[in-house]
Order: C-alpha cells, then sequence, then structure tokens
C-alpha cells in the first residue's frame, strides 16, 4: 500500500525523507515495519504519499514493531548477504578496536543512526554505509 | 603468538596500524588470520613487533586466509551480535536505498574499506563504523 | 504467466534468448524472478511472448529482485545438487587454484556471466556449464 | 605435508598437474583429500615433490576418500561462497535450461571434469570456470 | 486428483502399474509428482484412471518434476525414518563394500530402478526393497 | 586397527565375510562400529586377522554399538548421498506402496538384513542393494 | 471437525476409549491423525460422535496417516518438553539398562502400546505414562 | 573409569542398584553424568566398585551434573530414537489426555522417577518403561 | 480480536490486570494465547472489555494453550532477543549460584510468576523484571 | 584453576561476592569467563582465593571476554532451559507491557545488573531472579 503509493506518484525515499526531516534508511525502515512513525511523521508521511492520516494511523506502522521478522538469516539476496559477510568476516576485528578504544561494552543498536552515501571518483562509484551508535560500558554489579 | 607479542610490547592497534599505514581494522584481522599481509606488512609488523620476518613468513598471515571461519552465526557474543542485528533489521532497507541510488547491483565486500572512530559529545561516548564498497551493477548477459 | 505464456506459445528459452540478444540462463533468471530485465529486455519480451509492455512492467520483473530467496539449501532437486556438490568437493581445489593465479582475491558473482552448452560425442551427450566472473583483489586498506 | 612440500620445492599446481598430465583442479582435489590418486599419479607425485612412494601410499591419498569431508555449508570463505551463491541464484535457470536441451535428467558430478582459466582484457582478470558433465536421463522403470 | 480418482475407481498401484508397463514404485512417484510422465504414460493412465489424456497433459505430471520438495528430512513418518535409520546406520559399510567391489565411484540414483516386494514366511511377512543403479567411476581429469 | 590388520593381510570384506558366515555389509559395519559381534564372530575374526581373541574382547567391537554417530547428515559423501536421495526421492511412494501391500505398519531396520551385489551387463556394472525387513503392523491399543 | 463434535456432545476422552474398546491416548491420536481407525472404531466413532460412518470414511482418519508431521521438534510446548527432556537425560541410562536386560536390540514403537493414569497422595497428584514395546534384537546376517 | 571398574568386578546395574538402594535407570544416569551422587551414594559405590571414597568424590559425580549434554537431538542411536519418536508421535495426545486428567500443567520431569522392567510372555520379551512425575499446576498470577 | 477490543477501548494492559486481580505480564500472555483463562477471567474479561463471555468462550483462551508456538527461537525481535542473551550470558552463572544455595535442582517455570517495573531515577527509566518460581529438587529414585 | 581454589578453600561465590563488593552471579559470570574484572576485583581476589594477582592478570579475566561461547542454544541442562521456556513463553507479553510502560525500544542487557534470592516459606523454598536494566528508546533519525 505505501510501496504502491510511493510508486504512483513516483517519489523516492530520498525526497520522502526530506519531507519528514529524516534520514532515508529511517524511511524505508518505516516502510517495511522495521521502525515506528512518530505523529509527526504520519502527518508529513500522509501530506506527501497523499494519504489521509486515519488510514495511516491504522497500519502496524504506528504500532509495535516487529523488527527483523521478514528477514532470513544467512540473508539469500546477493547485496544483504555481502553485510552480512563483513559482520562475518571482520566482527573479531571490529570487537579488538572497539576493546581497545572504549574498554569492554558494546556499540548500541538502539541509540543508534545509519545512512547510506554515494561517493563518485574516476573507478566509478561507491557506496558508504555509516553506522552510529552510543558507547555502553558493561555495568558493574 | 602475535598477540602475545603485542601485549608484551603493550602496542596497541593504533600503533600498529601507523607503523604499518592501514586501518586499525585491516590490522586485527591480520591477527584474526581475515587477511593477507603484503610483504610490505611483513617487514613493517616485523619491526614494531620485533620478530624476525622469517618467523612471520612461517605463520599463516601470508598464506591464503580463511576468512569467516573462526565466527559462529549468529554471534554469541553481544557487541558482534549487534552488527547482526543491524543487517537483520535494516538489511531490506539499504537494499531499498542503494538500489534507488545506484540501481541493480550490489556493495563490494572485497574492494572495501571499513574504520571504526570513537566521537565523544555531552550524551558520552559514540562508536562510529564506516564501510566502503565499490558498487558493482549486475553483468548484463 | 510467462511461463503459461510461452508454452502456449510453444517458445524454447533458445528463442526468447536470440529475440532478446541474451543468454539462456539470464533469461531463465528473469522468468524466475532472479534478475532485473532492462526496459530493451520489457519491448523484447512483449514482443515474442506477446504480452503488452504495460502488463510486465507491472511484474516484478522490472522491480528489485528478491535474489535466492526461492531456492532452498541445501537443493533437494537432483540436479540443482549436483551443482551444490562440485562447490562442497571441489571449493577448497578451486580456492587453491585461483589463489595461485590472481592472488588474494574472489571470482565476481555480479560482473559475471554465466552459460549452458551441450555437447555430443560417441559416449552420448554432455553438459557444460561456464561460469565466467570478473576477478577482484581485497583492497588494502 | 604434501603442502610442505609443495611450499619447499616452490611448486606450483600447474607445474605439478603437468607432470601428473592432470587438470590443476584435480591435482588441488588430491591434496585436499577429495579424489583418489591412481598408480601413476603416485608414480608422477614421488617424483614432482621427491616424496618417496612408499610414503605417498601411506597417505590417505589411495585409500577411499572422505568428499565435501572438510566443506561447512553454507561456505563461509568469500570465494567459496560466491561459487554457493551462482548455485543459489541460477539453480532453477540452470535446470530449466538443461531440460530444455536435454529432457529430465541431470549432470554427473562424477562422470565429470572442471578446470579453471585465467582471462586478462583491458578491464582486467577474469575467472572463468567449467563444469562438464555426462548427461544422464532418468531411467524409466 | 490423481488420488482422488485412484480411490474412485478403486484401482490398486499394482494394477496402474501392469497397465502402465511400469514399477509400481515409479508409479506412486508419478502420483506424488517426483517422476516424469512419457507420452505413452499419459495414454495408459488416461485409459486406466479413465480421465482425459487432455486433463493429464494440464498436469504437472509432464512438466520437469520438482523431486524431493515435498520431503522434510529427516523425516518425521516412522515408515520412512527407517530407510533414512538404514542410510545413517549401514552407510559406511555400503560405500565400504562397494569401494571393495567396483572401486572409486558411486551407484547412480538416475539410472536407477527400484522396486518392492512382499515376502511371507512362517515367521510372518517382510518387506523386499531393491535398489540397483548403474556403477558410475570418478573421472579422471 | 582393525583396518590396519585388514591392509596388512590383504584380506576383502568378501573374504572376512566367508570366514564368519555373514554379509559383507555386515562385517563392514562391525568394522565401523555399527554393529556388535557375538562370540562366535569374535573367534572367527581372530583367526582370519590374526589377533588375539583377548584383543578383539577389549575393542568396542563387543559393547553396546553407538550406531549412526559417526554419520553426518545429509551426507556429505557422494556415494553415500545417493542412498539419501533416493529416501527423498521415493521415501512417499514406497510408503504408498507398502501400506498397500501390507497395510499400517513399517518394514522393521531391525529385524533386517541389507546386501550388496554386482552385476555386469553390455552397459557396464550396475549396483543393486537389496533392503529385507520384517513388516511391523502397528500394534491397536 | 472431530474436535468440534466432541466438545458439542461434551465427551471426554475416556468416555471416547471405553465405546471403542481402546486407550485414551490411542484415542487422541486418532483425533490428531496420527494413527489409523480401524472399520471398527469407524463405527463406534460414529455411534459416540452422532455422526455418520460415511462422513468419518472420507476424512484422513482412515487413510495413511502422516504420523509426527505436526509436531516441531524440539517441542516447543513445556508439557511436551518435558518428555523431550527425559529422553535427552535419561537416554544413555535407557539403552545401558535395556542392553543389559535384553542384549543388542531395541524397544520396538510399533508393536508398542502407552496409556496415562493418575494417582493421588498426600503429596498431591502425580501423571504416571507407561510405554511398553516389543523387544527386537538385531538380526544376525 | 566407573565402567571399567564395573566391567572388572561384572556386575550389572541391576546388583549396583540393589546396593545402592535405588533404580537401575538413576544409576546408570549417575555413571553418564547426568545425575548428582549423594554422600550415601558415594558410600555404598565406594563399596560395591571397591573404589576409594575419596576417589569417587573427586569425580564431577558428586559436582553439579551437566544433563543432557552427551546427547545429540535427534538421536542417531535406534534405541534412542524409538523413545524420541514416541514423543514426536504421541507428544499431542499425552497433552490433550493429561489436561483433560489434570487441566493446565505439566508432569514434573525433575519432581520424577522412571524404571525399566523386562515381561515374557508366549509372543517374545516386551520392556516396559514407567515415567511418574508429579502434576504441577499452572499458578495464578 | 481481543486486541481490537482493547485498543477501541482504550485499555492498558495494567487497568486489564487490575480488573482481573492479576500481573499485567499475565493478562499479556493471555492475549497472546501463552496462558488459559480461569472463568472468573473470563467473567471479569467480559466486563472490561464488553465483550460477551459467550464469545470469549469460543475463543481458544480458554482451552489448551498452544505455549511458546508463536516465537522464533532466537528470537529476532531486539526487545526480546536482550531477554534471550542474559540467558544464554548467564545461564551458567545462575545455574552456579542455585546450586550454592539451594542444592541440585531447577527453578519451577510452571510453579512461577512474573512481573515487570518501572523504576526511574536520575539517569533515566530502568525496567525491573522479576521471575520467582517454586525450588524443586530432583527426586532421588 | 578458579574453581580448584574455590573448592580447596571452601569458599561460596557469596562468601566471594561480599570480599568483592559484588552480586553473586557477576563473580560467578567472572569465573567463566562471561565477565572481565576490573582492577579492584582482581586485587580482592587474589586475597579471598590466595592467588598471586600476577596469576589472575595472566587468565583471560581480565582481556576481552568472549561471552556467550560456551552456552549451546536451545539449553540442554534442565534449570538454564527453564530460564529459556520463559523466554519463549512469555517473550510477547513482555514486550507488550513494557511497550505499554516505556513506548519504543528494548531494556539493556549492558546497562544492566541481576541478582538471585532464596525465599521460603510455609510451602517450600523459592527462587527469585531479578533483570534490572536501562531501558533505551530507539533513536529518531
Amino acid at each position: 500500500m505505501l510501496f504502491a503509493k510511493k510508486k504512483e506518484k513516483n517519489l523516492s525515499f530520498e525526497t520522502i525523507a526530506k519531507a519528514l526531516g529524516r534520514e532515508e534508511v529511517a524511511v524505508a525502515a518505516l516502510f517495511y515495519g522495521q521502525a515506528k512513525a512518530s505523529e509527526e511523521d504520519i502527518k508529513n508521511l500522509a501530506k506527501v504519499l497523499d494519504i489521509s492520516e486515519q488510514t495511516l494511523l491504522s497500519t502496524e506502522m504506528t504500532g509495535m514493531p516487529d523488527r527483523g521478522h521478514s528477514m532470513e538469516m544467512p540473508p539469500k539476496d546477493p547485496l544483504i548477504y555481502r553485510l552480512y559477510e563483513v559482520v562475518q568476516n571482520y566482527g573479531q576485528a571490529y570487537k579488538a578496536i572497539m576493546n581497545e578504544k572504549f574498554g569492554d561494552g558494546i556499540m548500541s543498536a538502539i541509540t543508534f543512526s545509519t545512512k547510506v552515501e554515494k561517493e563518485t571518483d574516476e573507478k566509478g562509484d561507491w557506496c558508504k554505509i555509516t553506522l552510529r551508535g552510543k558507547w555502553l560500558p558493561y555495568s558493574r554489579f
């Protein structure tokens, strides 16, 4: 429904993200039911997609998101698999570097934001993904 | 052995990375046998770790790396799991955004680099991971 | 739908592939939703299958393909299992040979083409599959 | 042991393969215990590696190979995973094309040969893998 | 549909198999979509089941069978599990005996036939399954 | 140990089986610890292998066999996989035929025997496996 | 349908079991399609449930039961998991005791009956499950 | 060690169980490290096996048992698989009957005992397993 | 249906829990079909949700709950995964502490209650989960 | 080593926890390598266990803990399984209640503490586990 409307009005995630004042990845996550829309998001989405707020409020977008549910792991899609492979190959290296820089803890995936950027040079196009999360040290108890 | 030497000389990955002219994550990956050392790396490592080049050449560091082998998926380690969770939750959103920006293809995990940075503001410390890969469009055949 | 039309008009993948100027495997992949059709493909398919372009454009053929999704691994189908078995039995040997010939890297499955050929000699029929991918050396970072 | 000897004498699989009159992939498979050496192979290997035939005869190379045993599926190694991905993405397409060309049956992975070739053009290096197997139609019973 | 017709006409697989000049197991496999019917099979089936050839031709029986698809492994059904258990317990012993009798190779499951027979003696009924496949030696390459 | 002795004395399973008055598969199963040796078997094995009965009695051959333990499922070995595939493809057909012939029950894998035979005709060698088990109807309770 | 009828007429499995002259567990198994009803069972069920025999004959109850199919393992239901846990914890102990009492063989799950009883003492209620199966020694072959 | 001693002194679990005043299954569970020995058990075991109490106290028998650890599920051993199969086939039926008899709850596998008995009649030997556990109704909260 | 009614009347689980005299978690479990409603619960639910008791009695809420069925493990939802992670990381520590405090046994998950509380201090909000279960020592048998 | 020393000195986790000023669960987690010891912990542990600080510093206790690694999921140990079962049965209910109380977010398992308490009443002993974690709302981005 959301996807159909987006296609019908020929809107990119970039345009919608600007209208919502949010990152493109966050908006795509909303469309896939992997994030929760705030009231303000609903208002803005209603405008940009030309759907009534009432209709949007009745979708699962405003409820309790069932995150991760639609993703089969390991991912079969080659694009998503490459990200999975990065975790598989560099996971331990990331951990070692983070422990050296921050001590014993984790990078939060909740107090967290992420974005995708396109860069172009003489060798072609490059895709840059940034993950930024709050560092959480283990509590001492 | 490498880890022991690193501990003995009290070297951080940051220091070693500078000595090698490489990213910290890449160096940690070398230590975990997830990447291949070039001849130049061997020379520099020998110097900074105070090991003979001969000894380093006989390690698996210069052979064919068995990437991903030591990582159990899904990862049980909480830090690495958080990265896995990001792929699980945002994988489809990343794919949608990348397809919009680049067309049908993938971000390479081979023609690829990654780094970890620490940022601090009034809310505390933040961990920033950057993934940057060549965009590869599907060949038409 | 596509399969029904193909059957109705009694067209082989060979014929359709010629009409599209593409490999038979690529065309079959289009039919199974494992590849994305270009605008030109749509035009040619519309002609050869006698379907309106409009109808084809509304199929998932022109969207973001959900590659690999319909395949259960390990494959239960005996024909596909034999290919899986080749990877299982010769995977390490392929890796050793490729590392010897090219250094540390991978054969791309994206900048990639593949075809199937039939050969006949006095012993009977032989099936020849060719996989050809760009060699991607690991980036140094 | 075989690998150590090969390294010591600085022999490539290409050289060994020529000495044995076999394909490089087949020789690497022998080294990994995924294929059985014939008496002639043993003689030739003994010569080229400078090991006594007796020693080679006592290895598992001449016994009943335990094929596929050392490979974890899905493969974690990126190079081998790409081959697995080809089966996952194009498996159904291969099947459709083969059925069209040959009827109901399979391509044998036993009456079978395979090789790896390197090709270079202005875009860089390409890796070409050929799989060639006897076509086996299902028996009617 | 086929099963319904078979029940309605109160036909055993034995009767149908005789009408088709085939083994009972092969006929049951046809009914489960695990084998492909020849034109002659279609003619004979049409007669014995009293269905029009046209109807049979539109079933998946004449297409590309999706073998093995409907079977969950390990099988939960006790009867089928017992066969699975035979492979699990005696697999290595079969392999050792076959290697001794034939050399390095496999018994084909494609150039293959199988049947089930009932035998009765003073201890009760016995079920005898025969598997007969072409021996395929590994190609030397 | 048993295998070493067998190789040293250059004995085939066929020869040993004759000396024990048992099937070759059963003898190979003994060697793999998948079956239990009777006292008589021990005596005969001691003779044919030229090992003391005492030594044989101290092996696990006379204890409680840990059946199936050494077999990974699905089997990676191509020969054993073919048998697994037969169960996967024909399991339901076998069940249907057995139910028709015998009613509701199973073929025992315990009150059971099996053998492997070699047959040769103008097309080459054939491998014939026979499974024969007591039919056990479900108890009514 | 059967369950609805049972609820409508407010019948316990105990009552139905008495009407059929069978154990309660067997009757519940019939209701779940895990056992096959005899003609006599059909007659009695028709009476006690007030359904026509014709209707019952058209259910899957009289066909070839697809045993075990509806049960996910390990069981998520706490009651059924406790039974699974008993097998997990005491399986080896059962095996050791049975081998000591009976020799090398198994307890049949086909020539088999089972029942559930309630016992009450000052400590509360106890549930007693009895499994009774024919002992089957391994055939010598 | 325990098993060796038991074999050396040619003791059955039956004899040891009597010496300990416990069930045979419980004693076998002690031997497999699936249960905890009380001080009294240690005294009695020391006597019957002729081992010093000190030695027994240093085994894991007196520690925190790691229950279920050594059992792979689904069990590959045919004897233990039959018990697993009973849970798979009759699990839902047991649940239905217990809910009818007791209400909403479970049979405890902790406040629990079990035994194995041998019965013989004209049809042969029968194995009877009894499971008896406290009924635990779900707490209302 | 229950969720719709709850939303329509804008009731929190807290309000419903008070009306039923039960814990909020227990009430949510009722809504998800993970617990069984007593007759009194039905009466109170009917009142607070304004549904007829008859309607509620026809739901699965009063039947035999199919506990755990709807939960995929490991949980993909980040909130539920964190609880899973606590079991994964602290499971052995809990076991060691409980064995020290109570001896050999388990904490019942049946004679059990649980609740969720919110606490707020200067650092923000805290979530407190309490699990309280009867200690069950292993029976001696 | 730590466990041996603890046993030798007959120390409970309770005593050690008091000496360290920490929770018993945290101390047991240290012993299992699931948490990181601070310098202060090392000093106190050295004192209470009578081990040199140097020795403790060379253990993995002060390194980067490999959390969760030693736990197989689903847990086979009955005590730990009960906790897993609580997550499986009540996970959705916890999520619903937390979302109601806190909004969209998670309870941290890092900024987190947990403890085990024993309570006794006329019905026997009760085990109470408390989990307390910081509430983390999803970042808006």
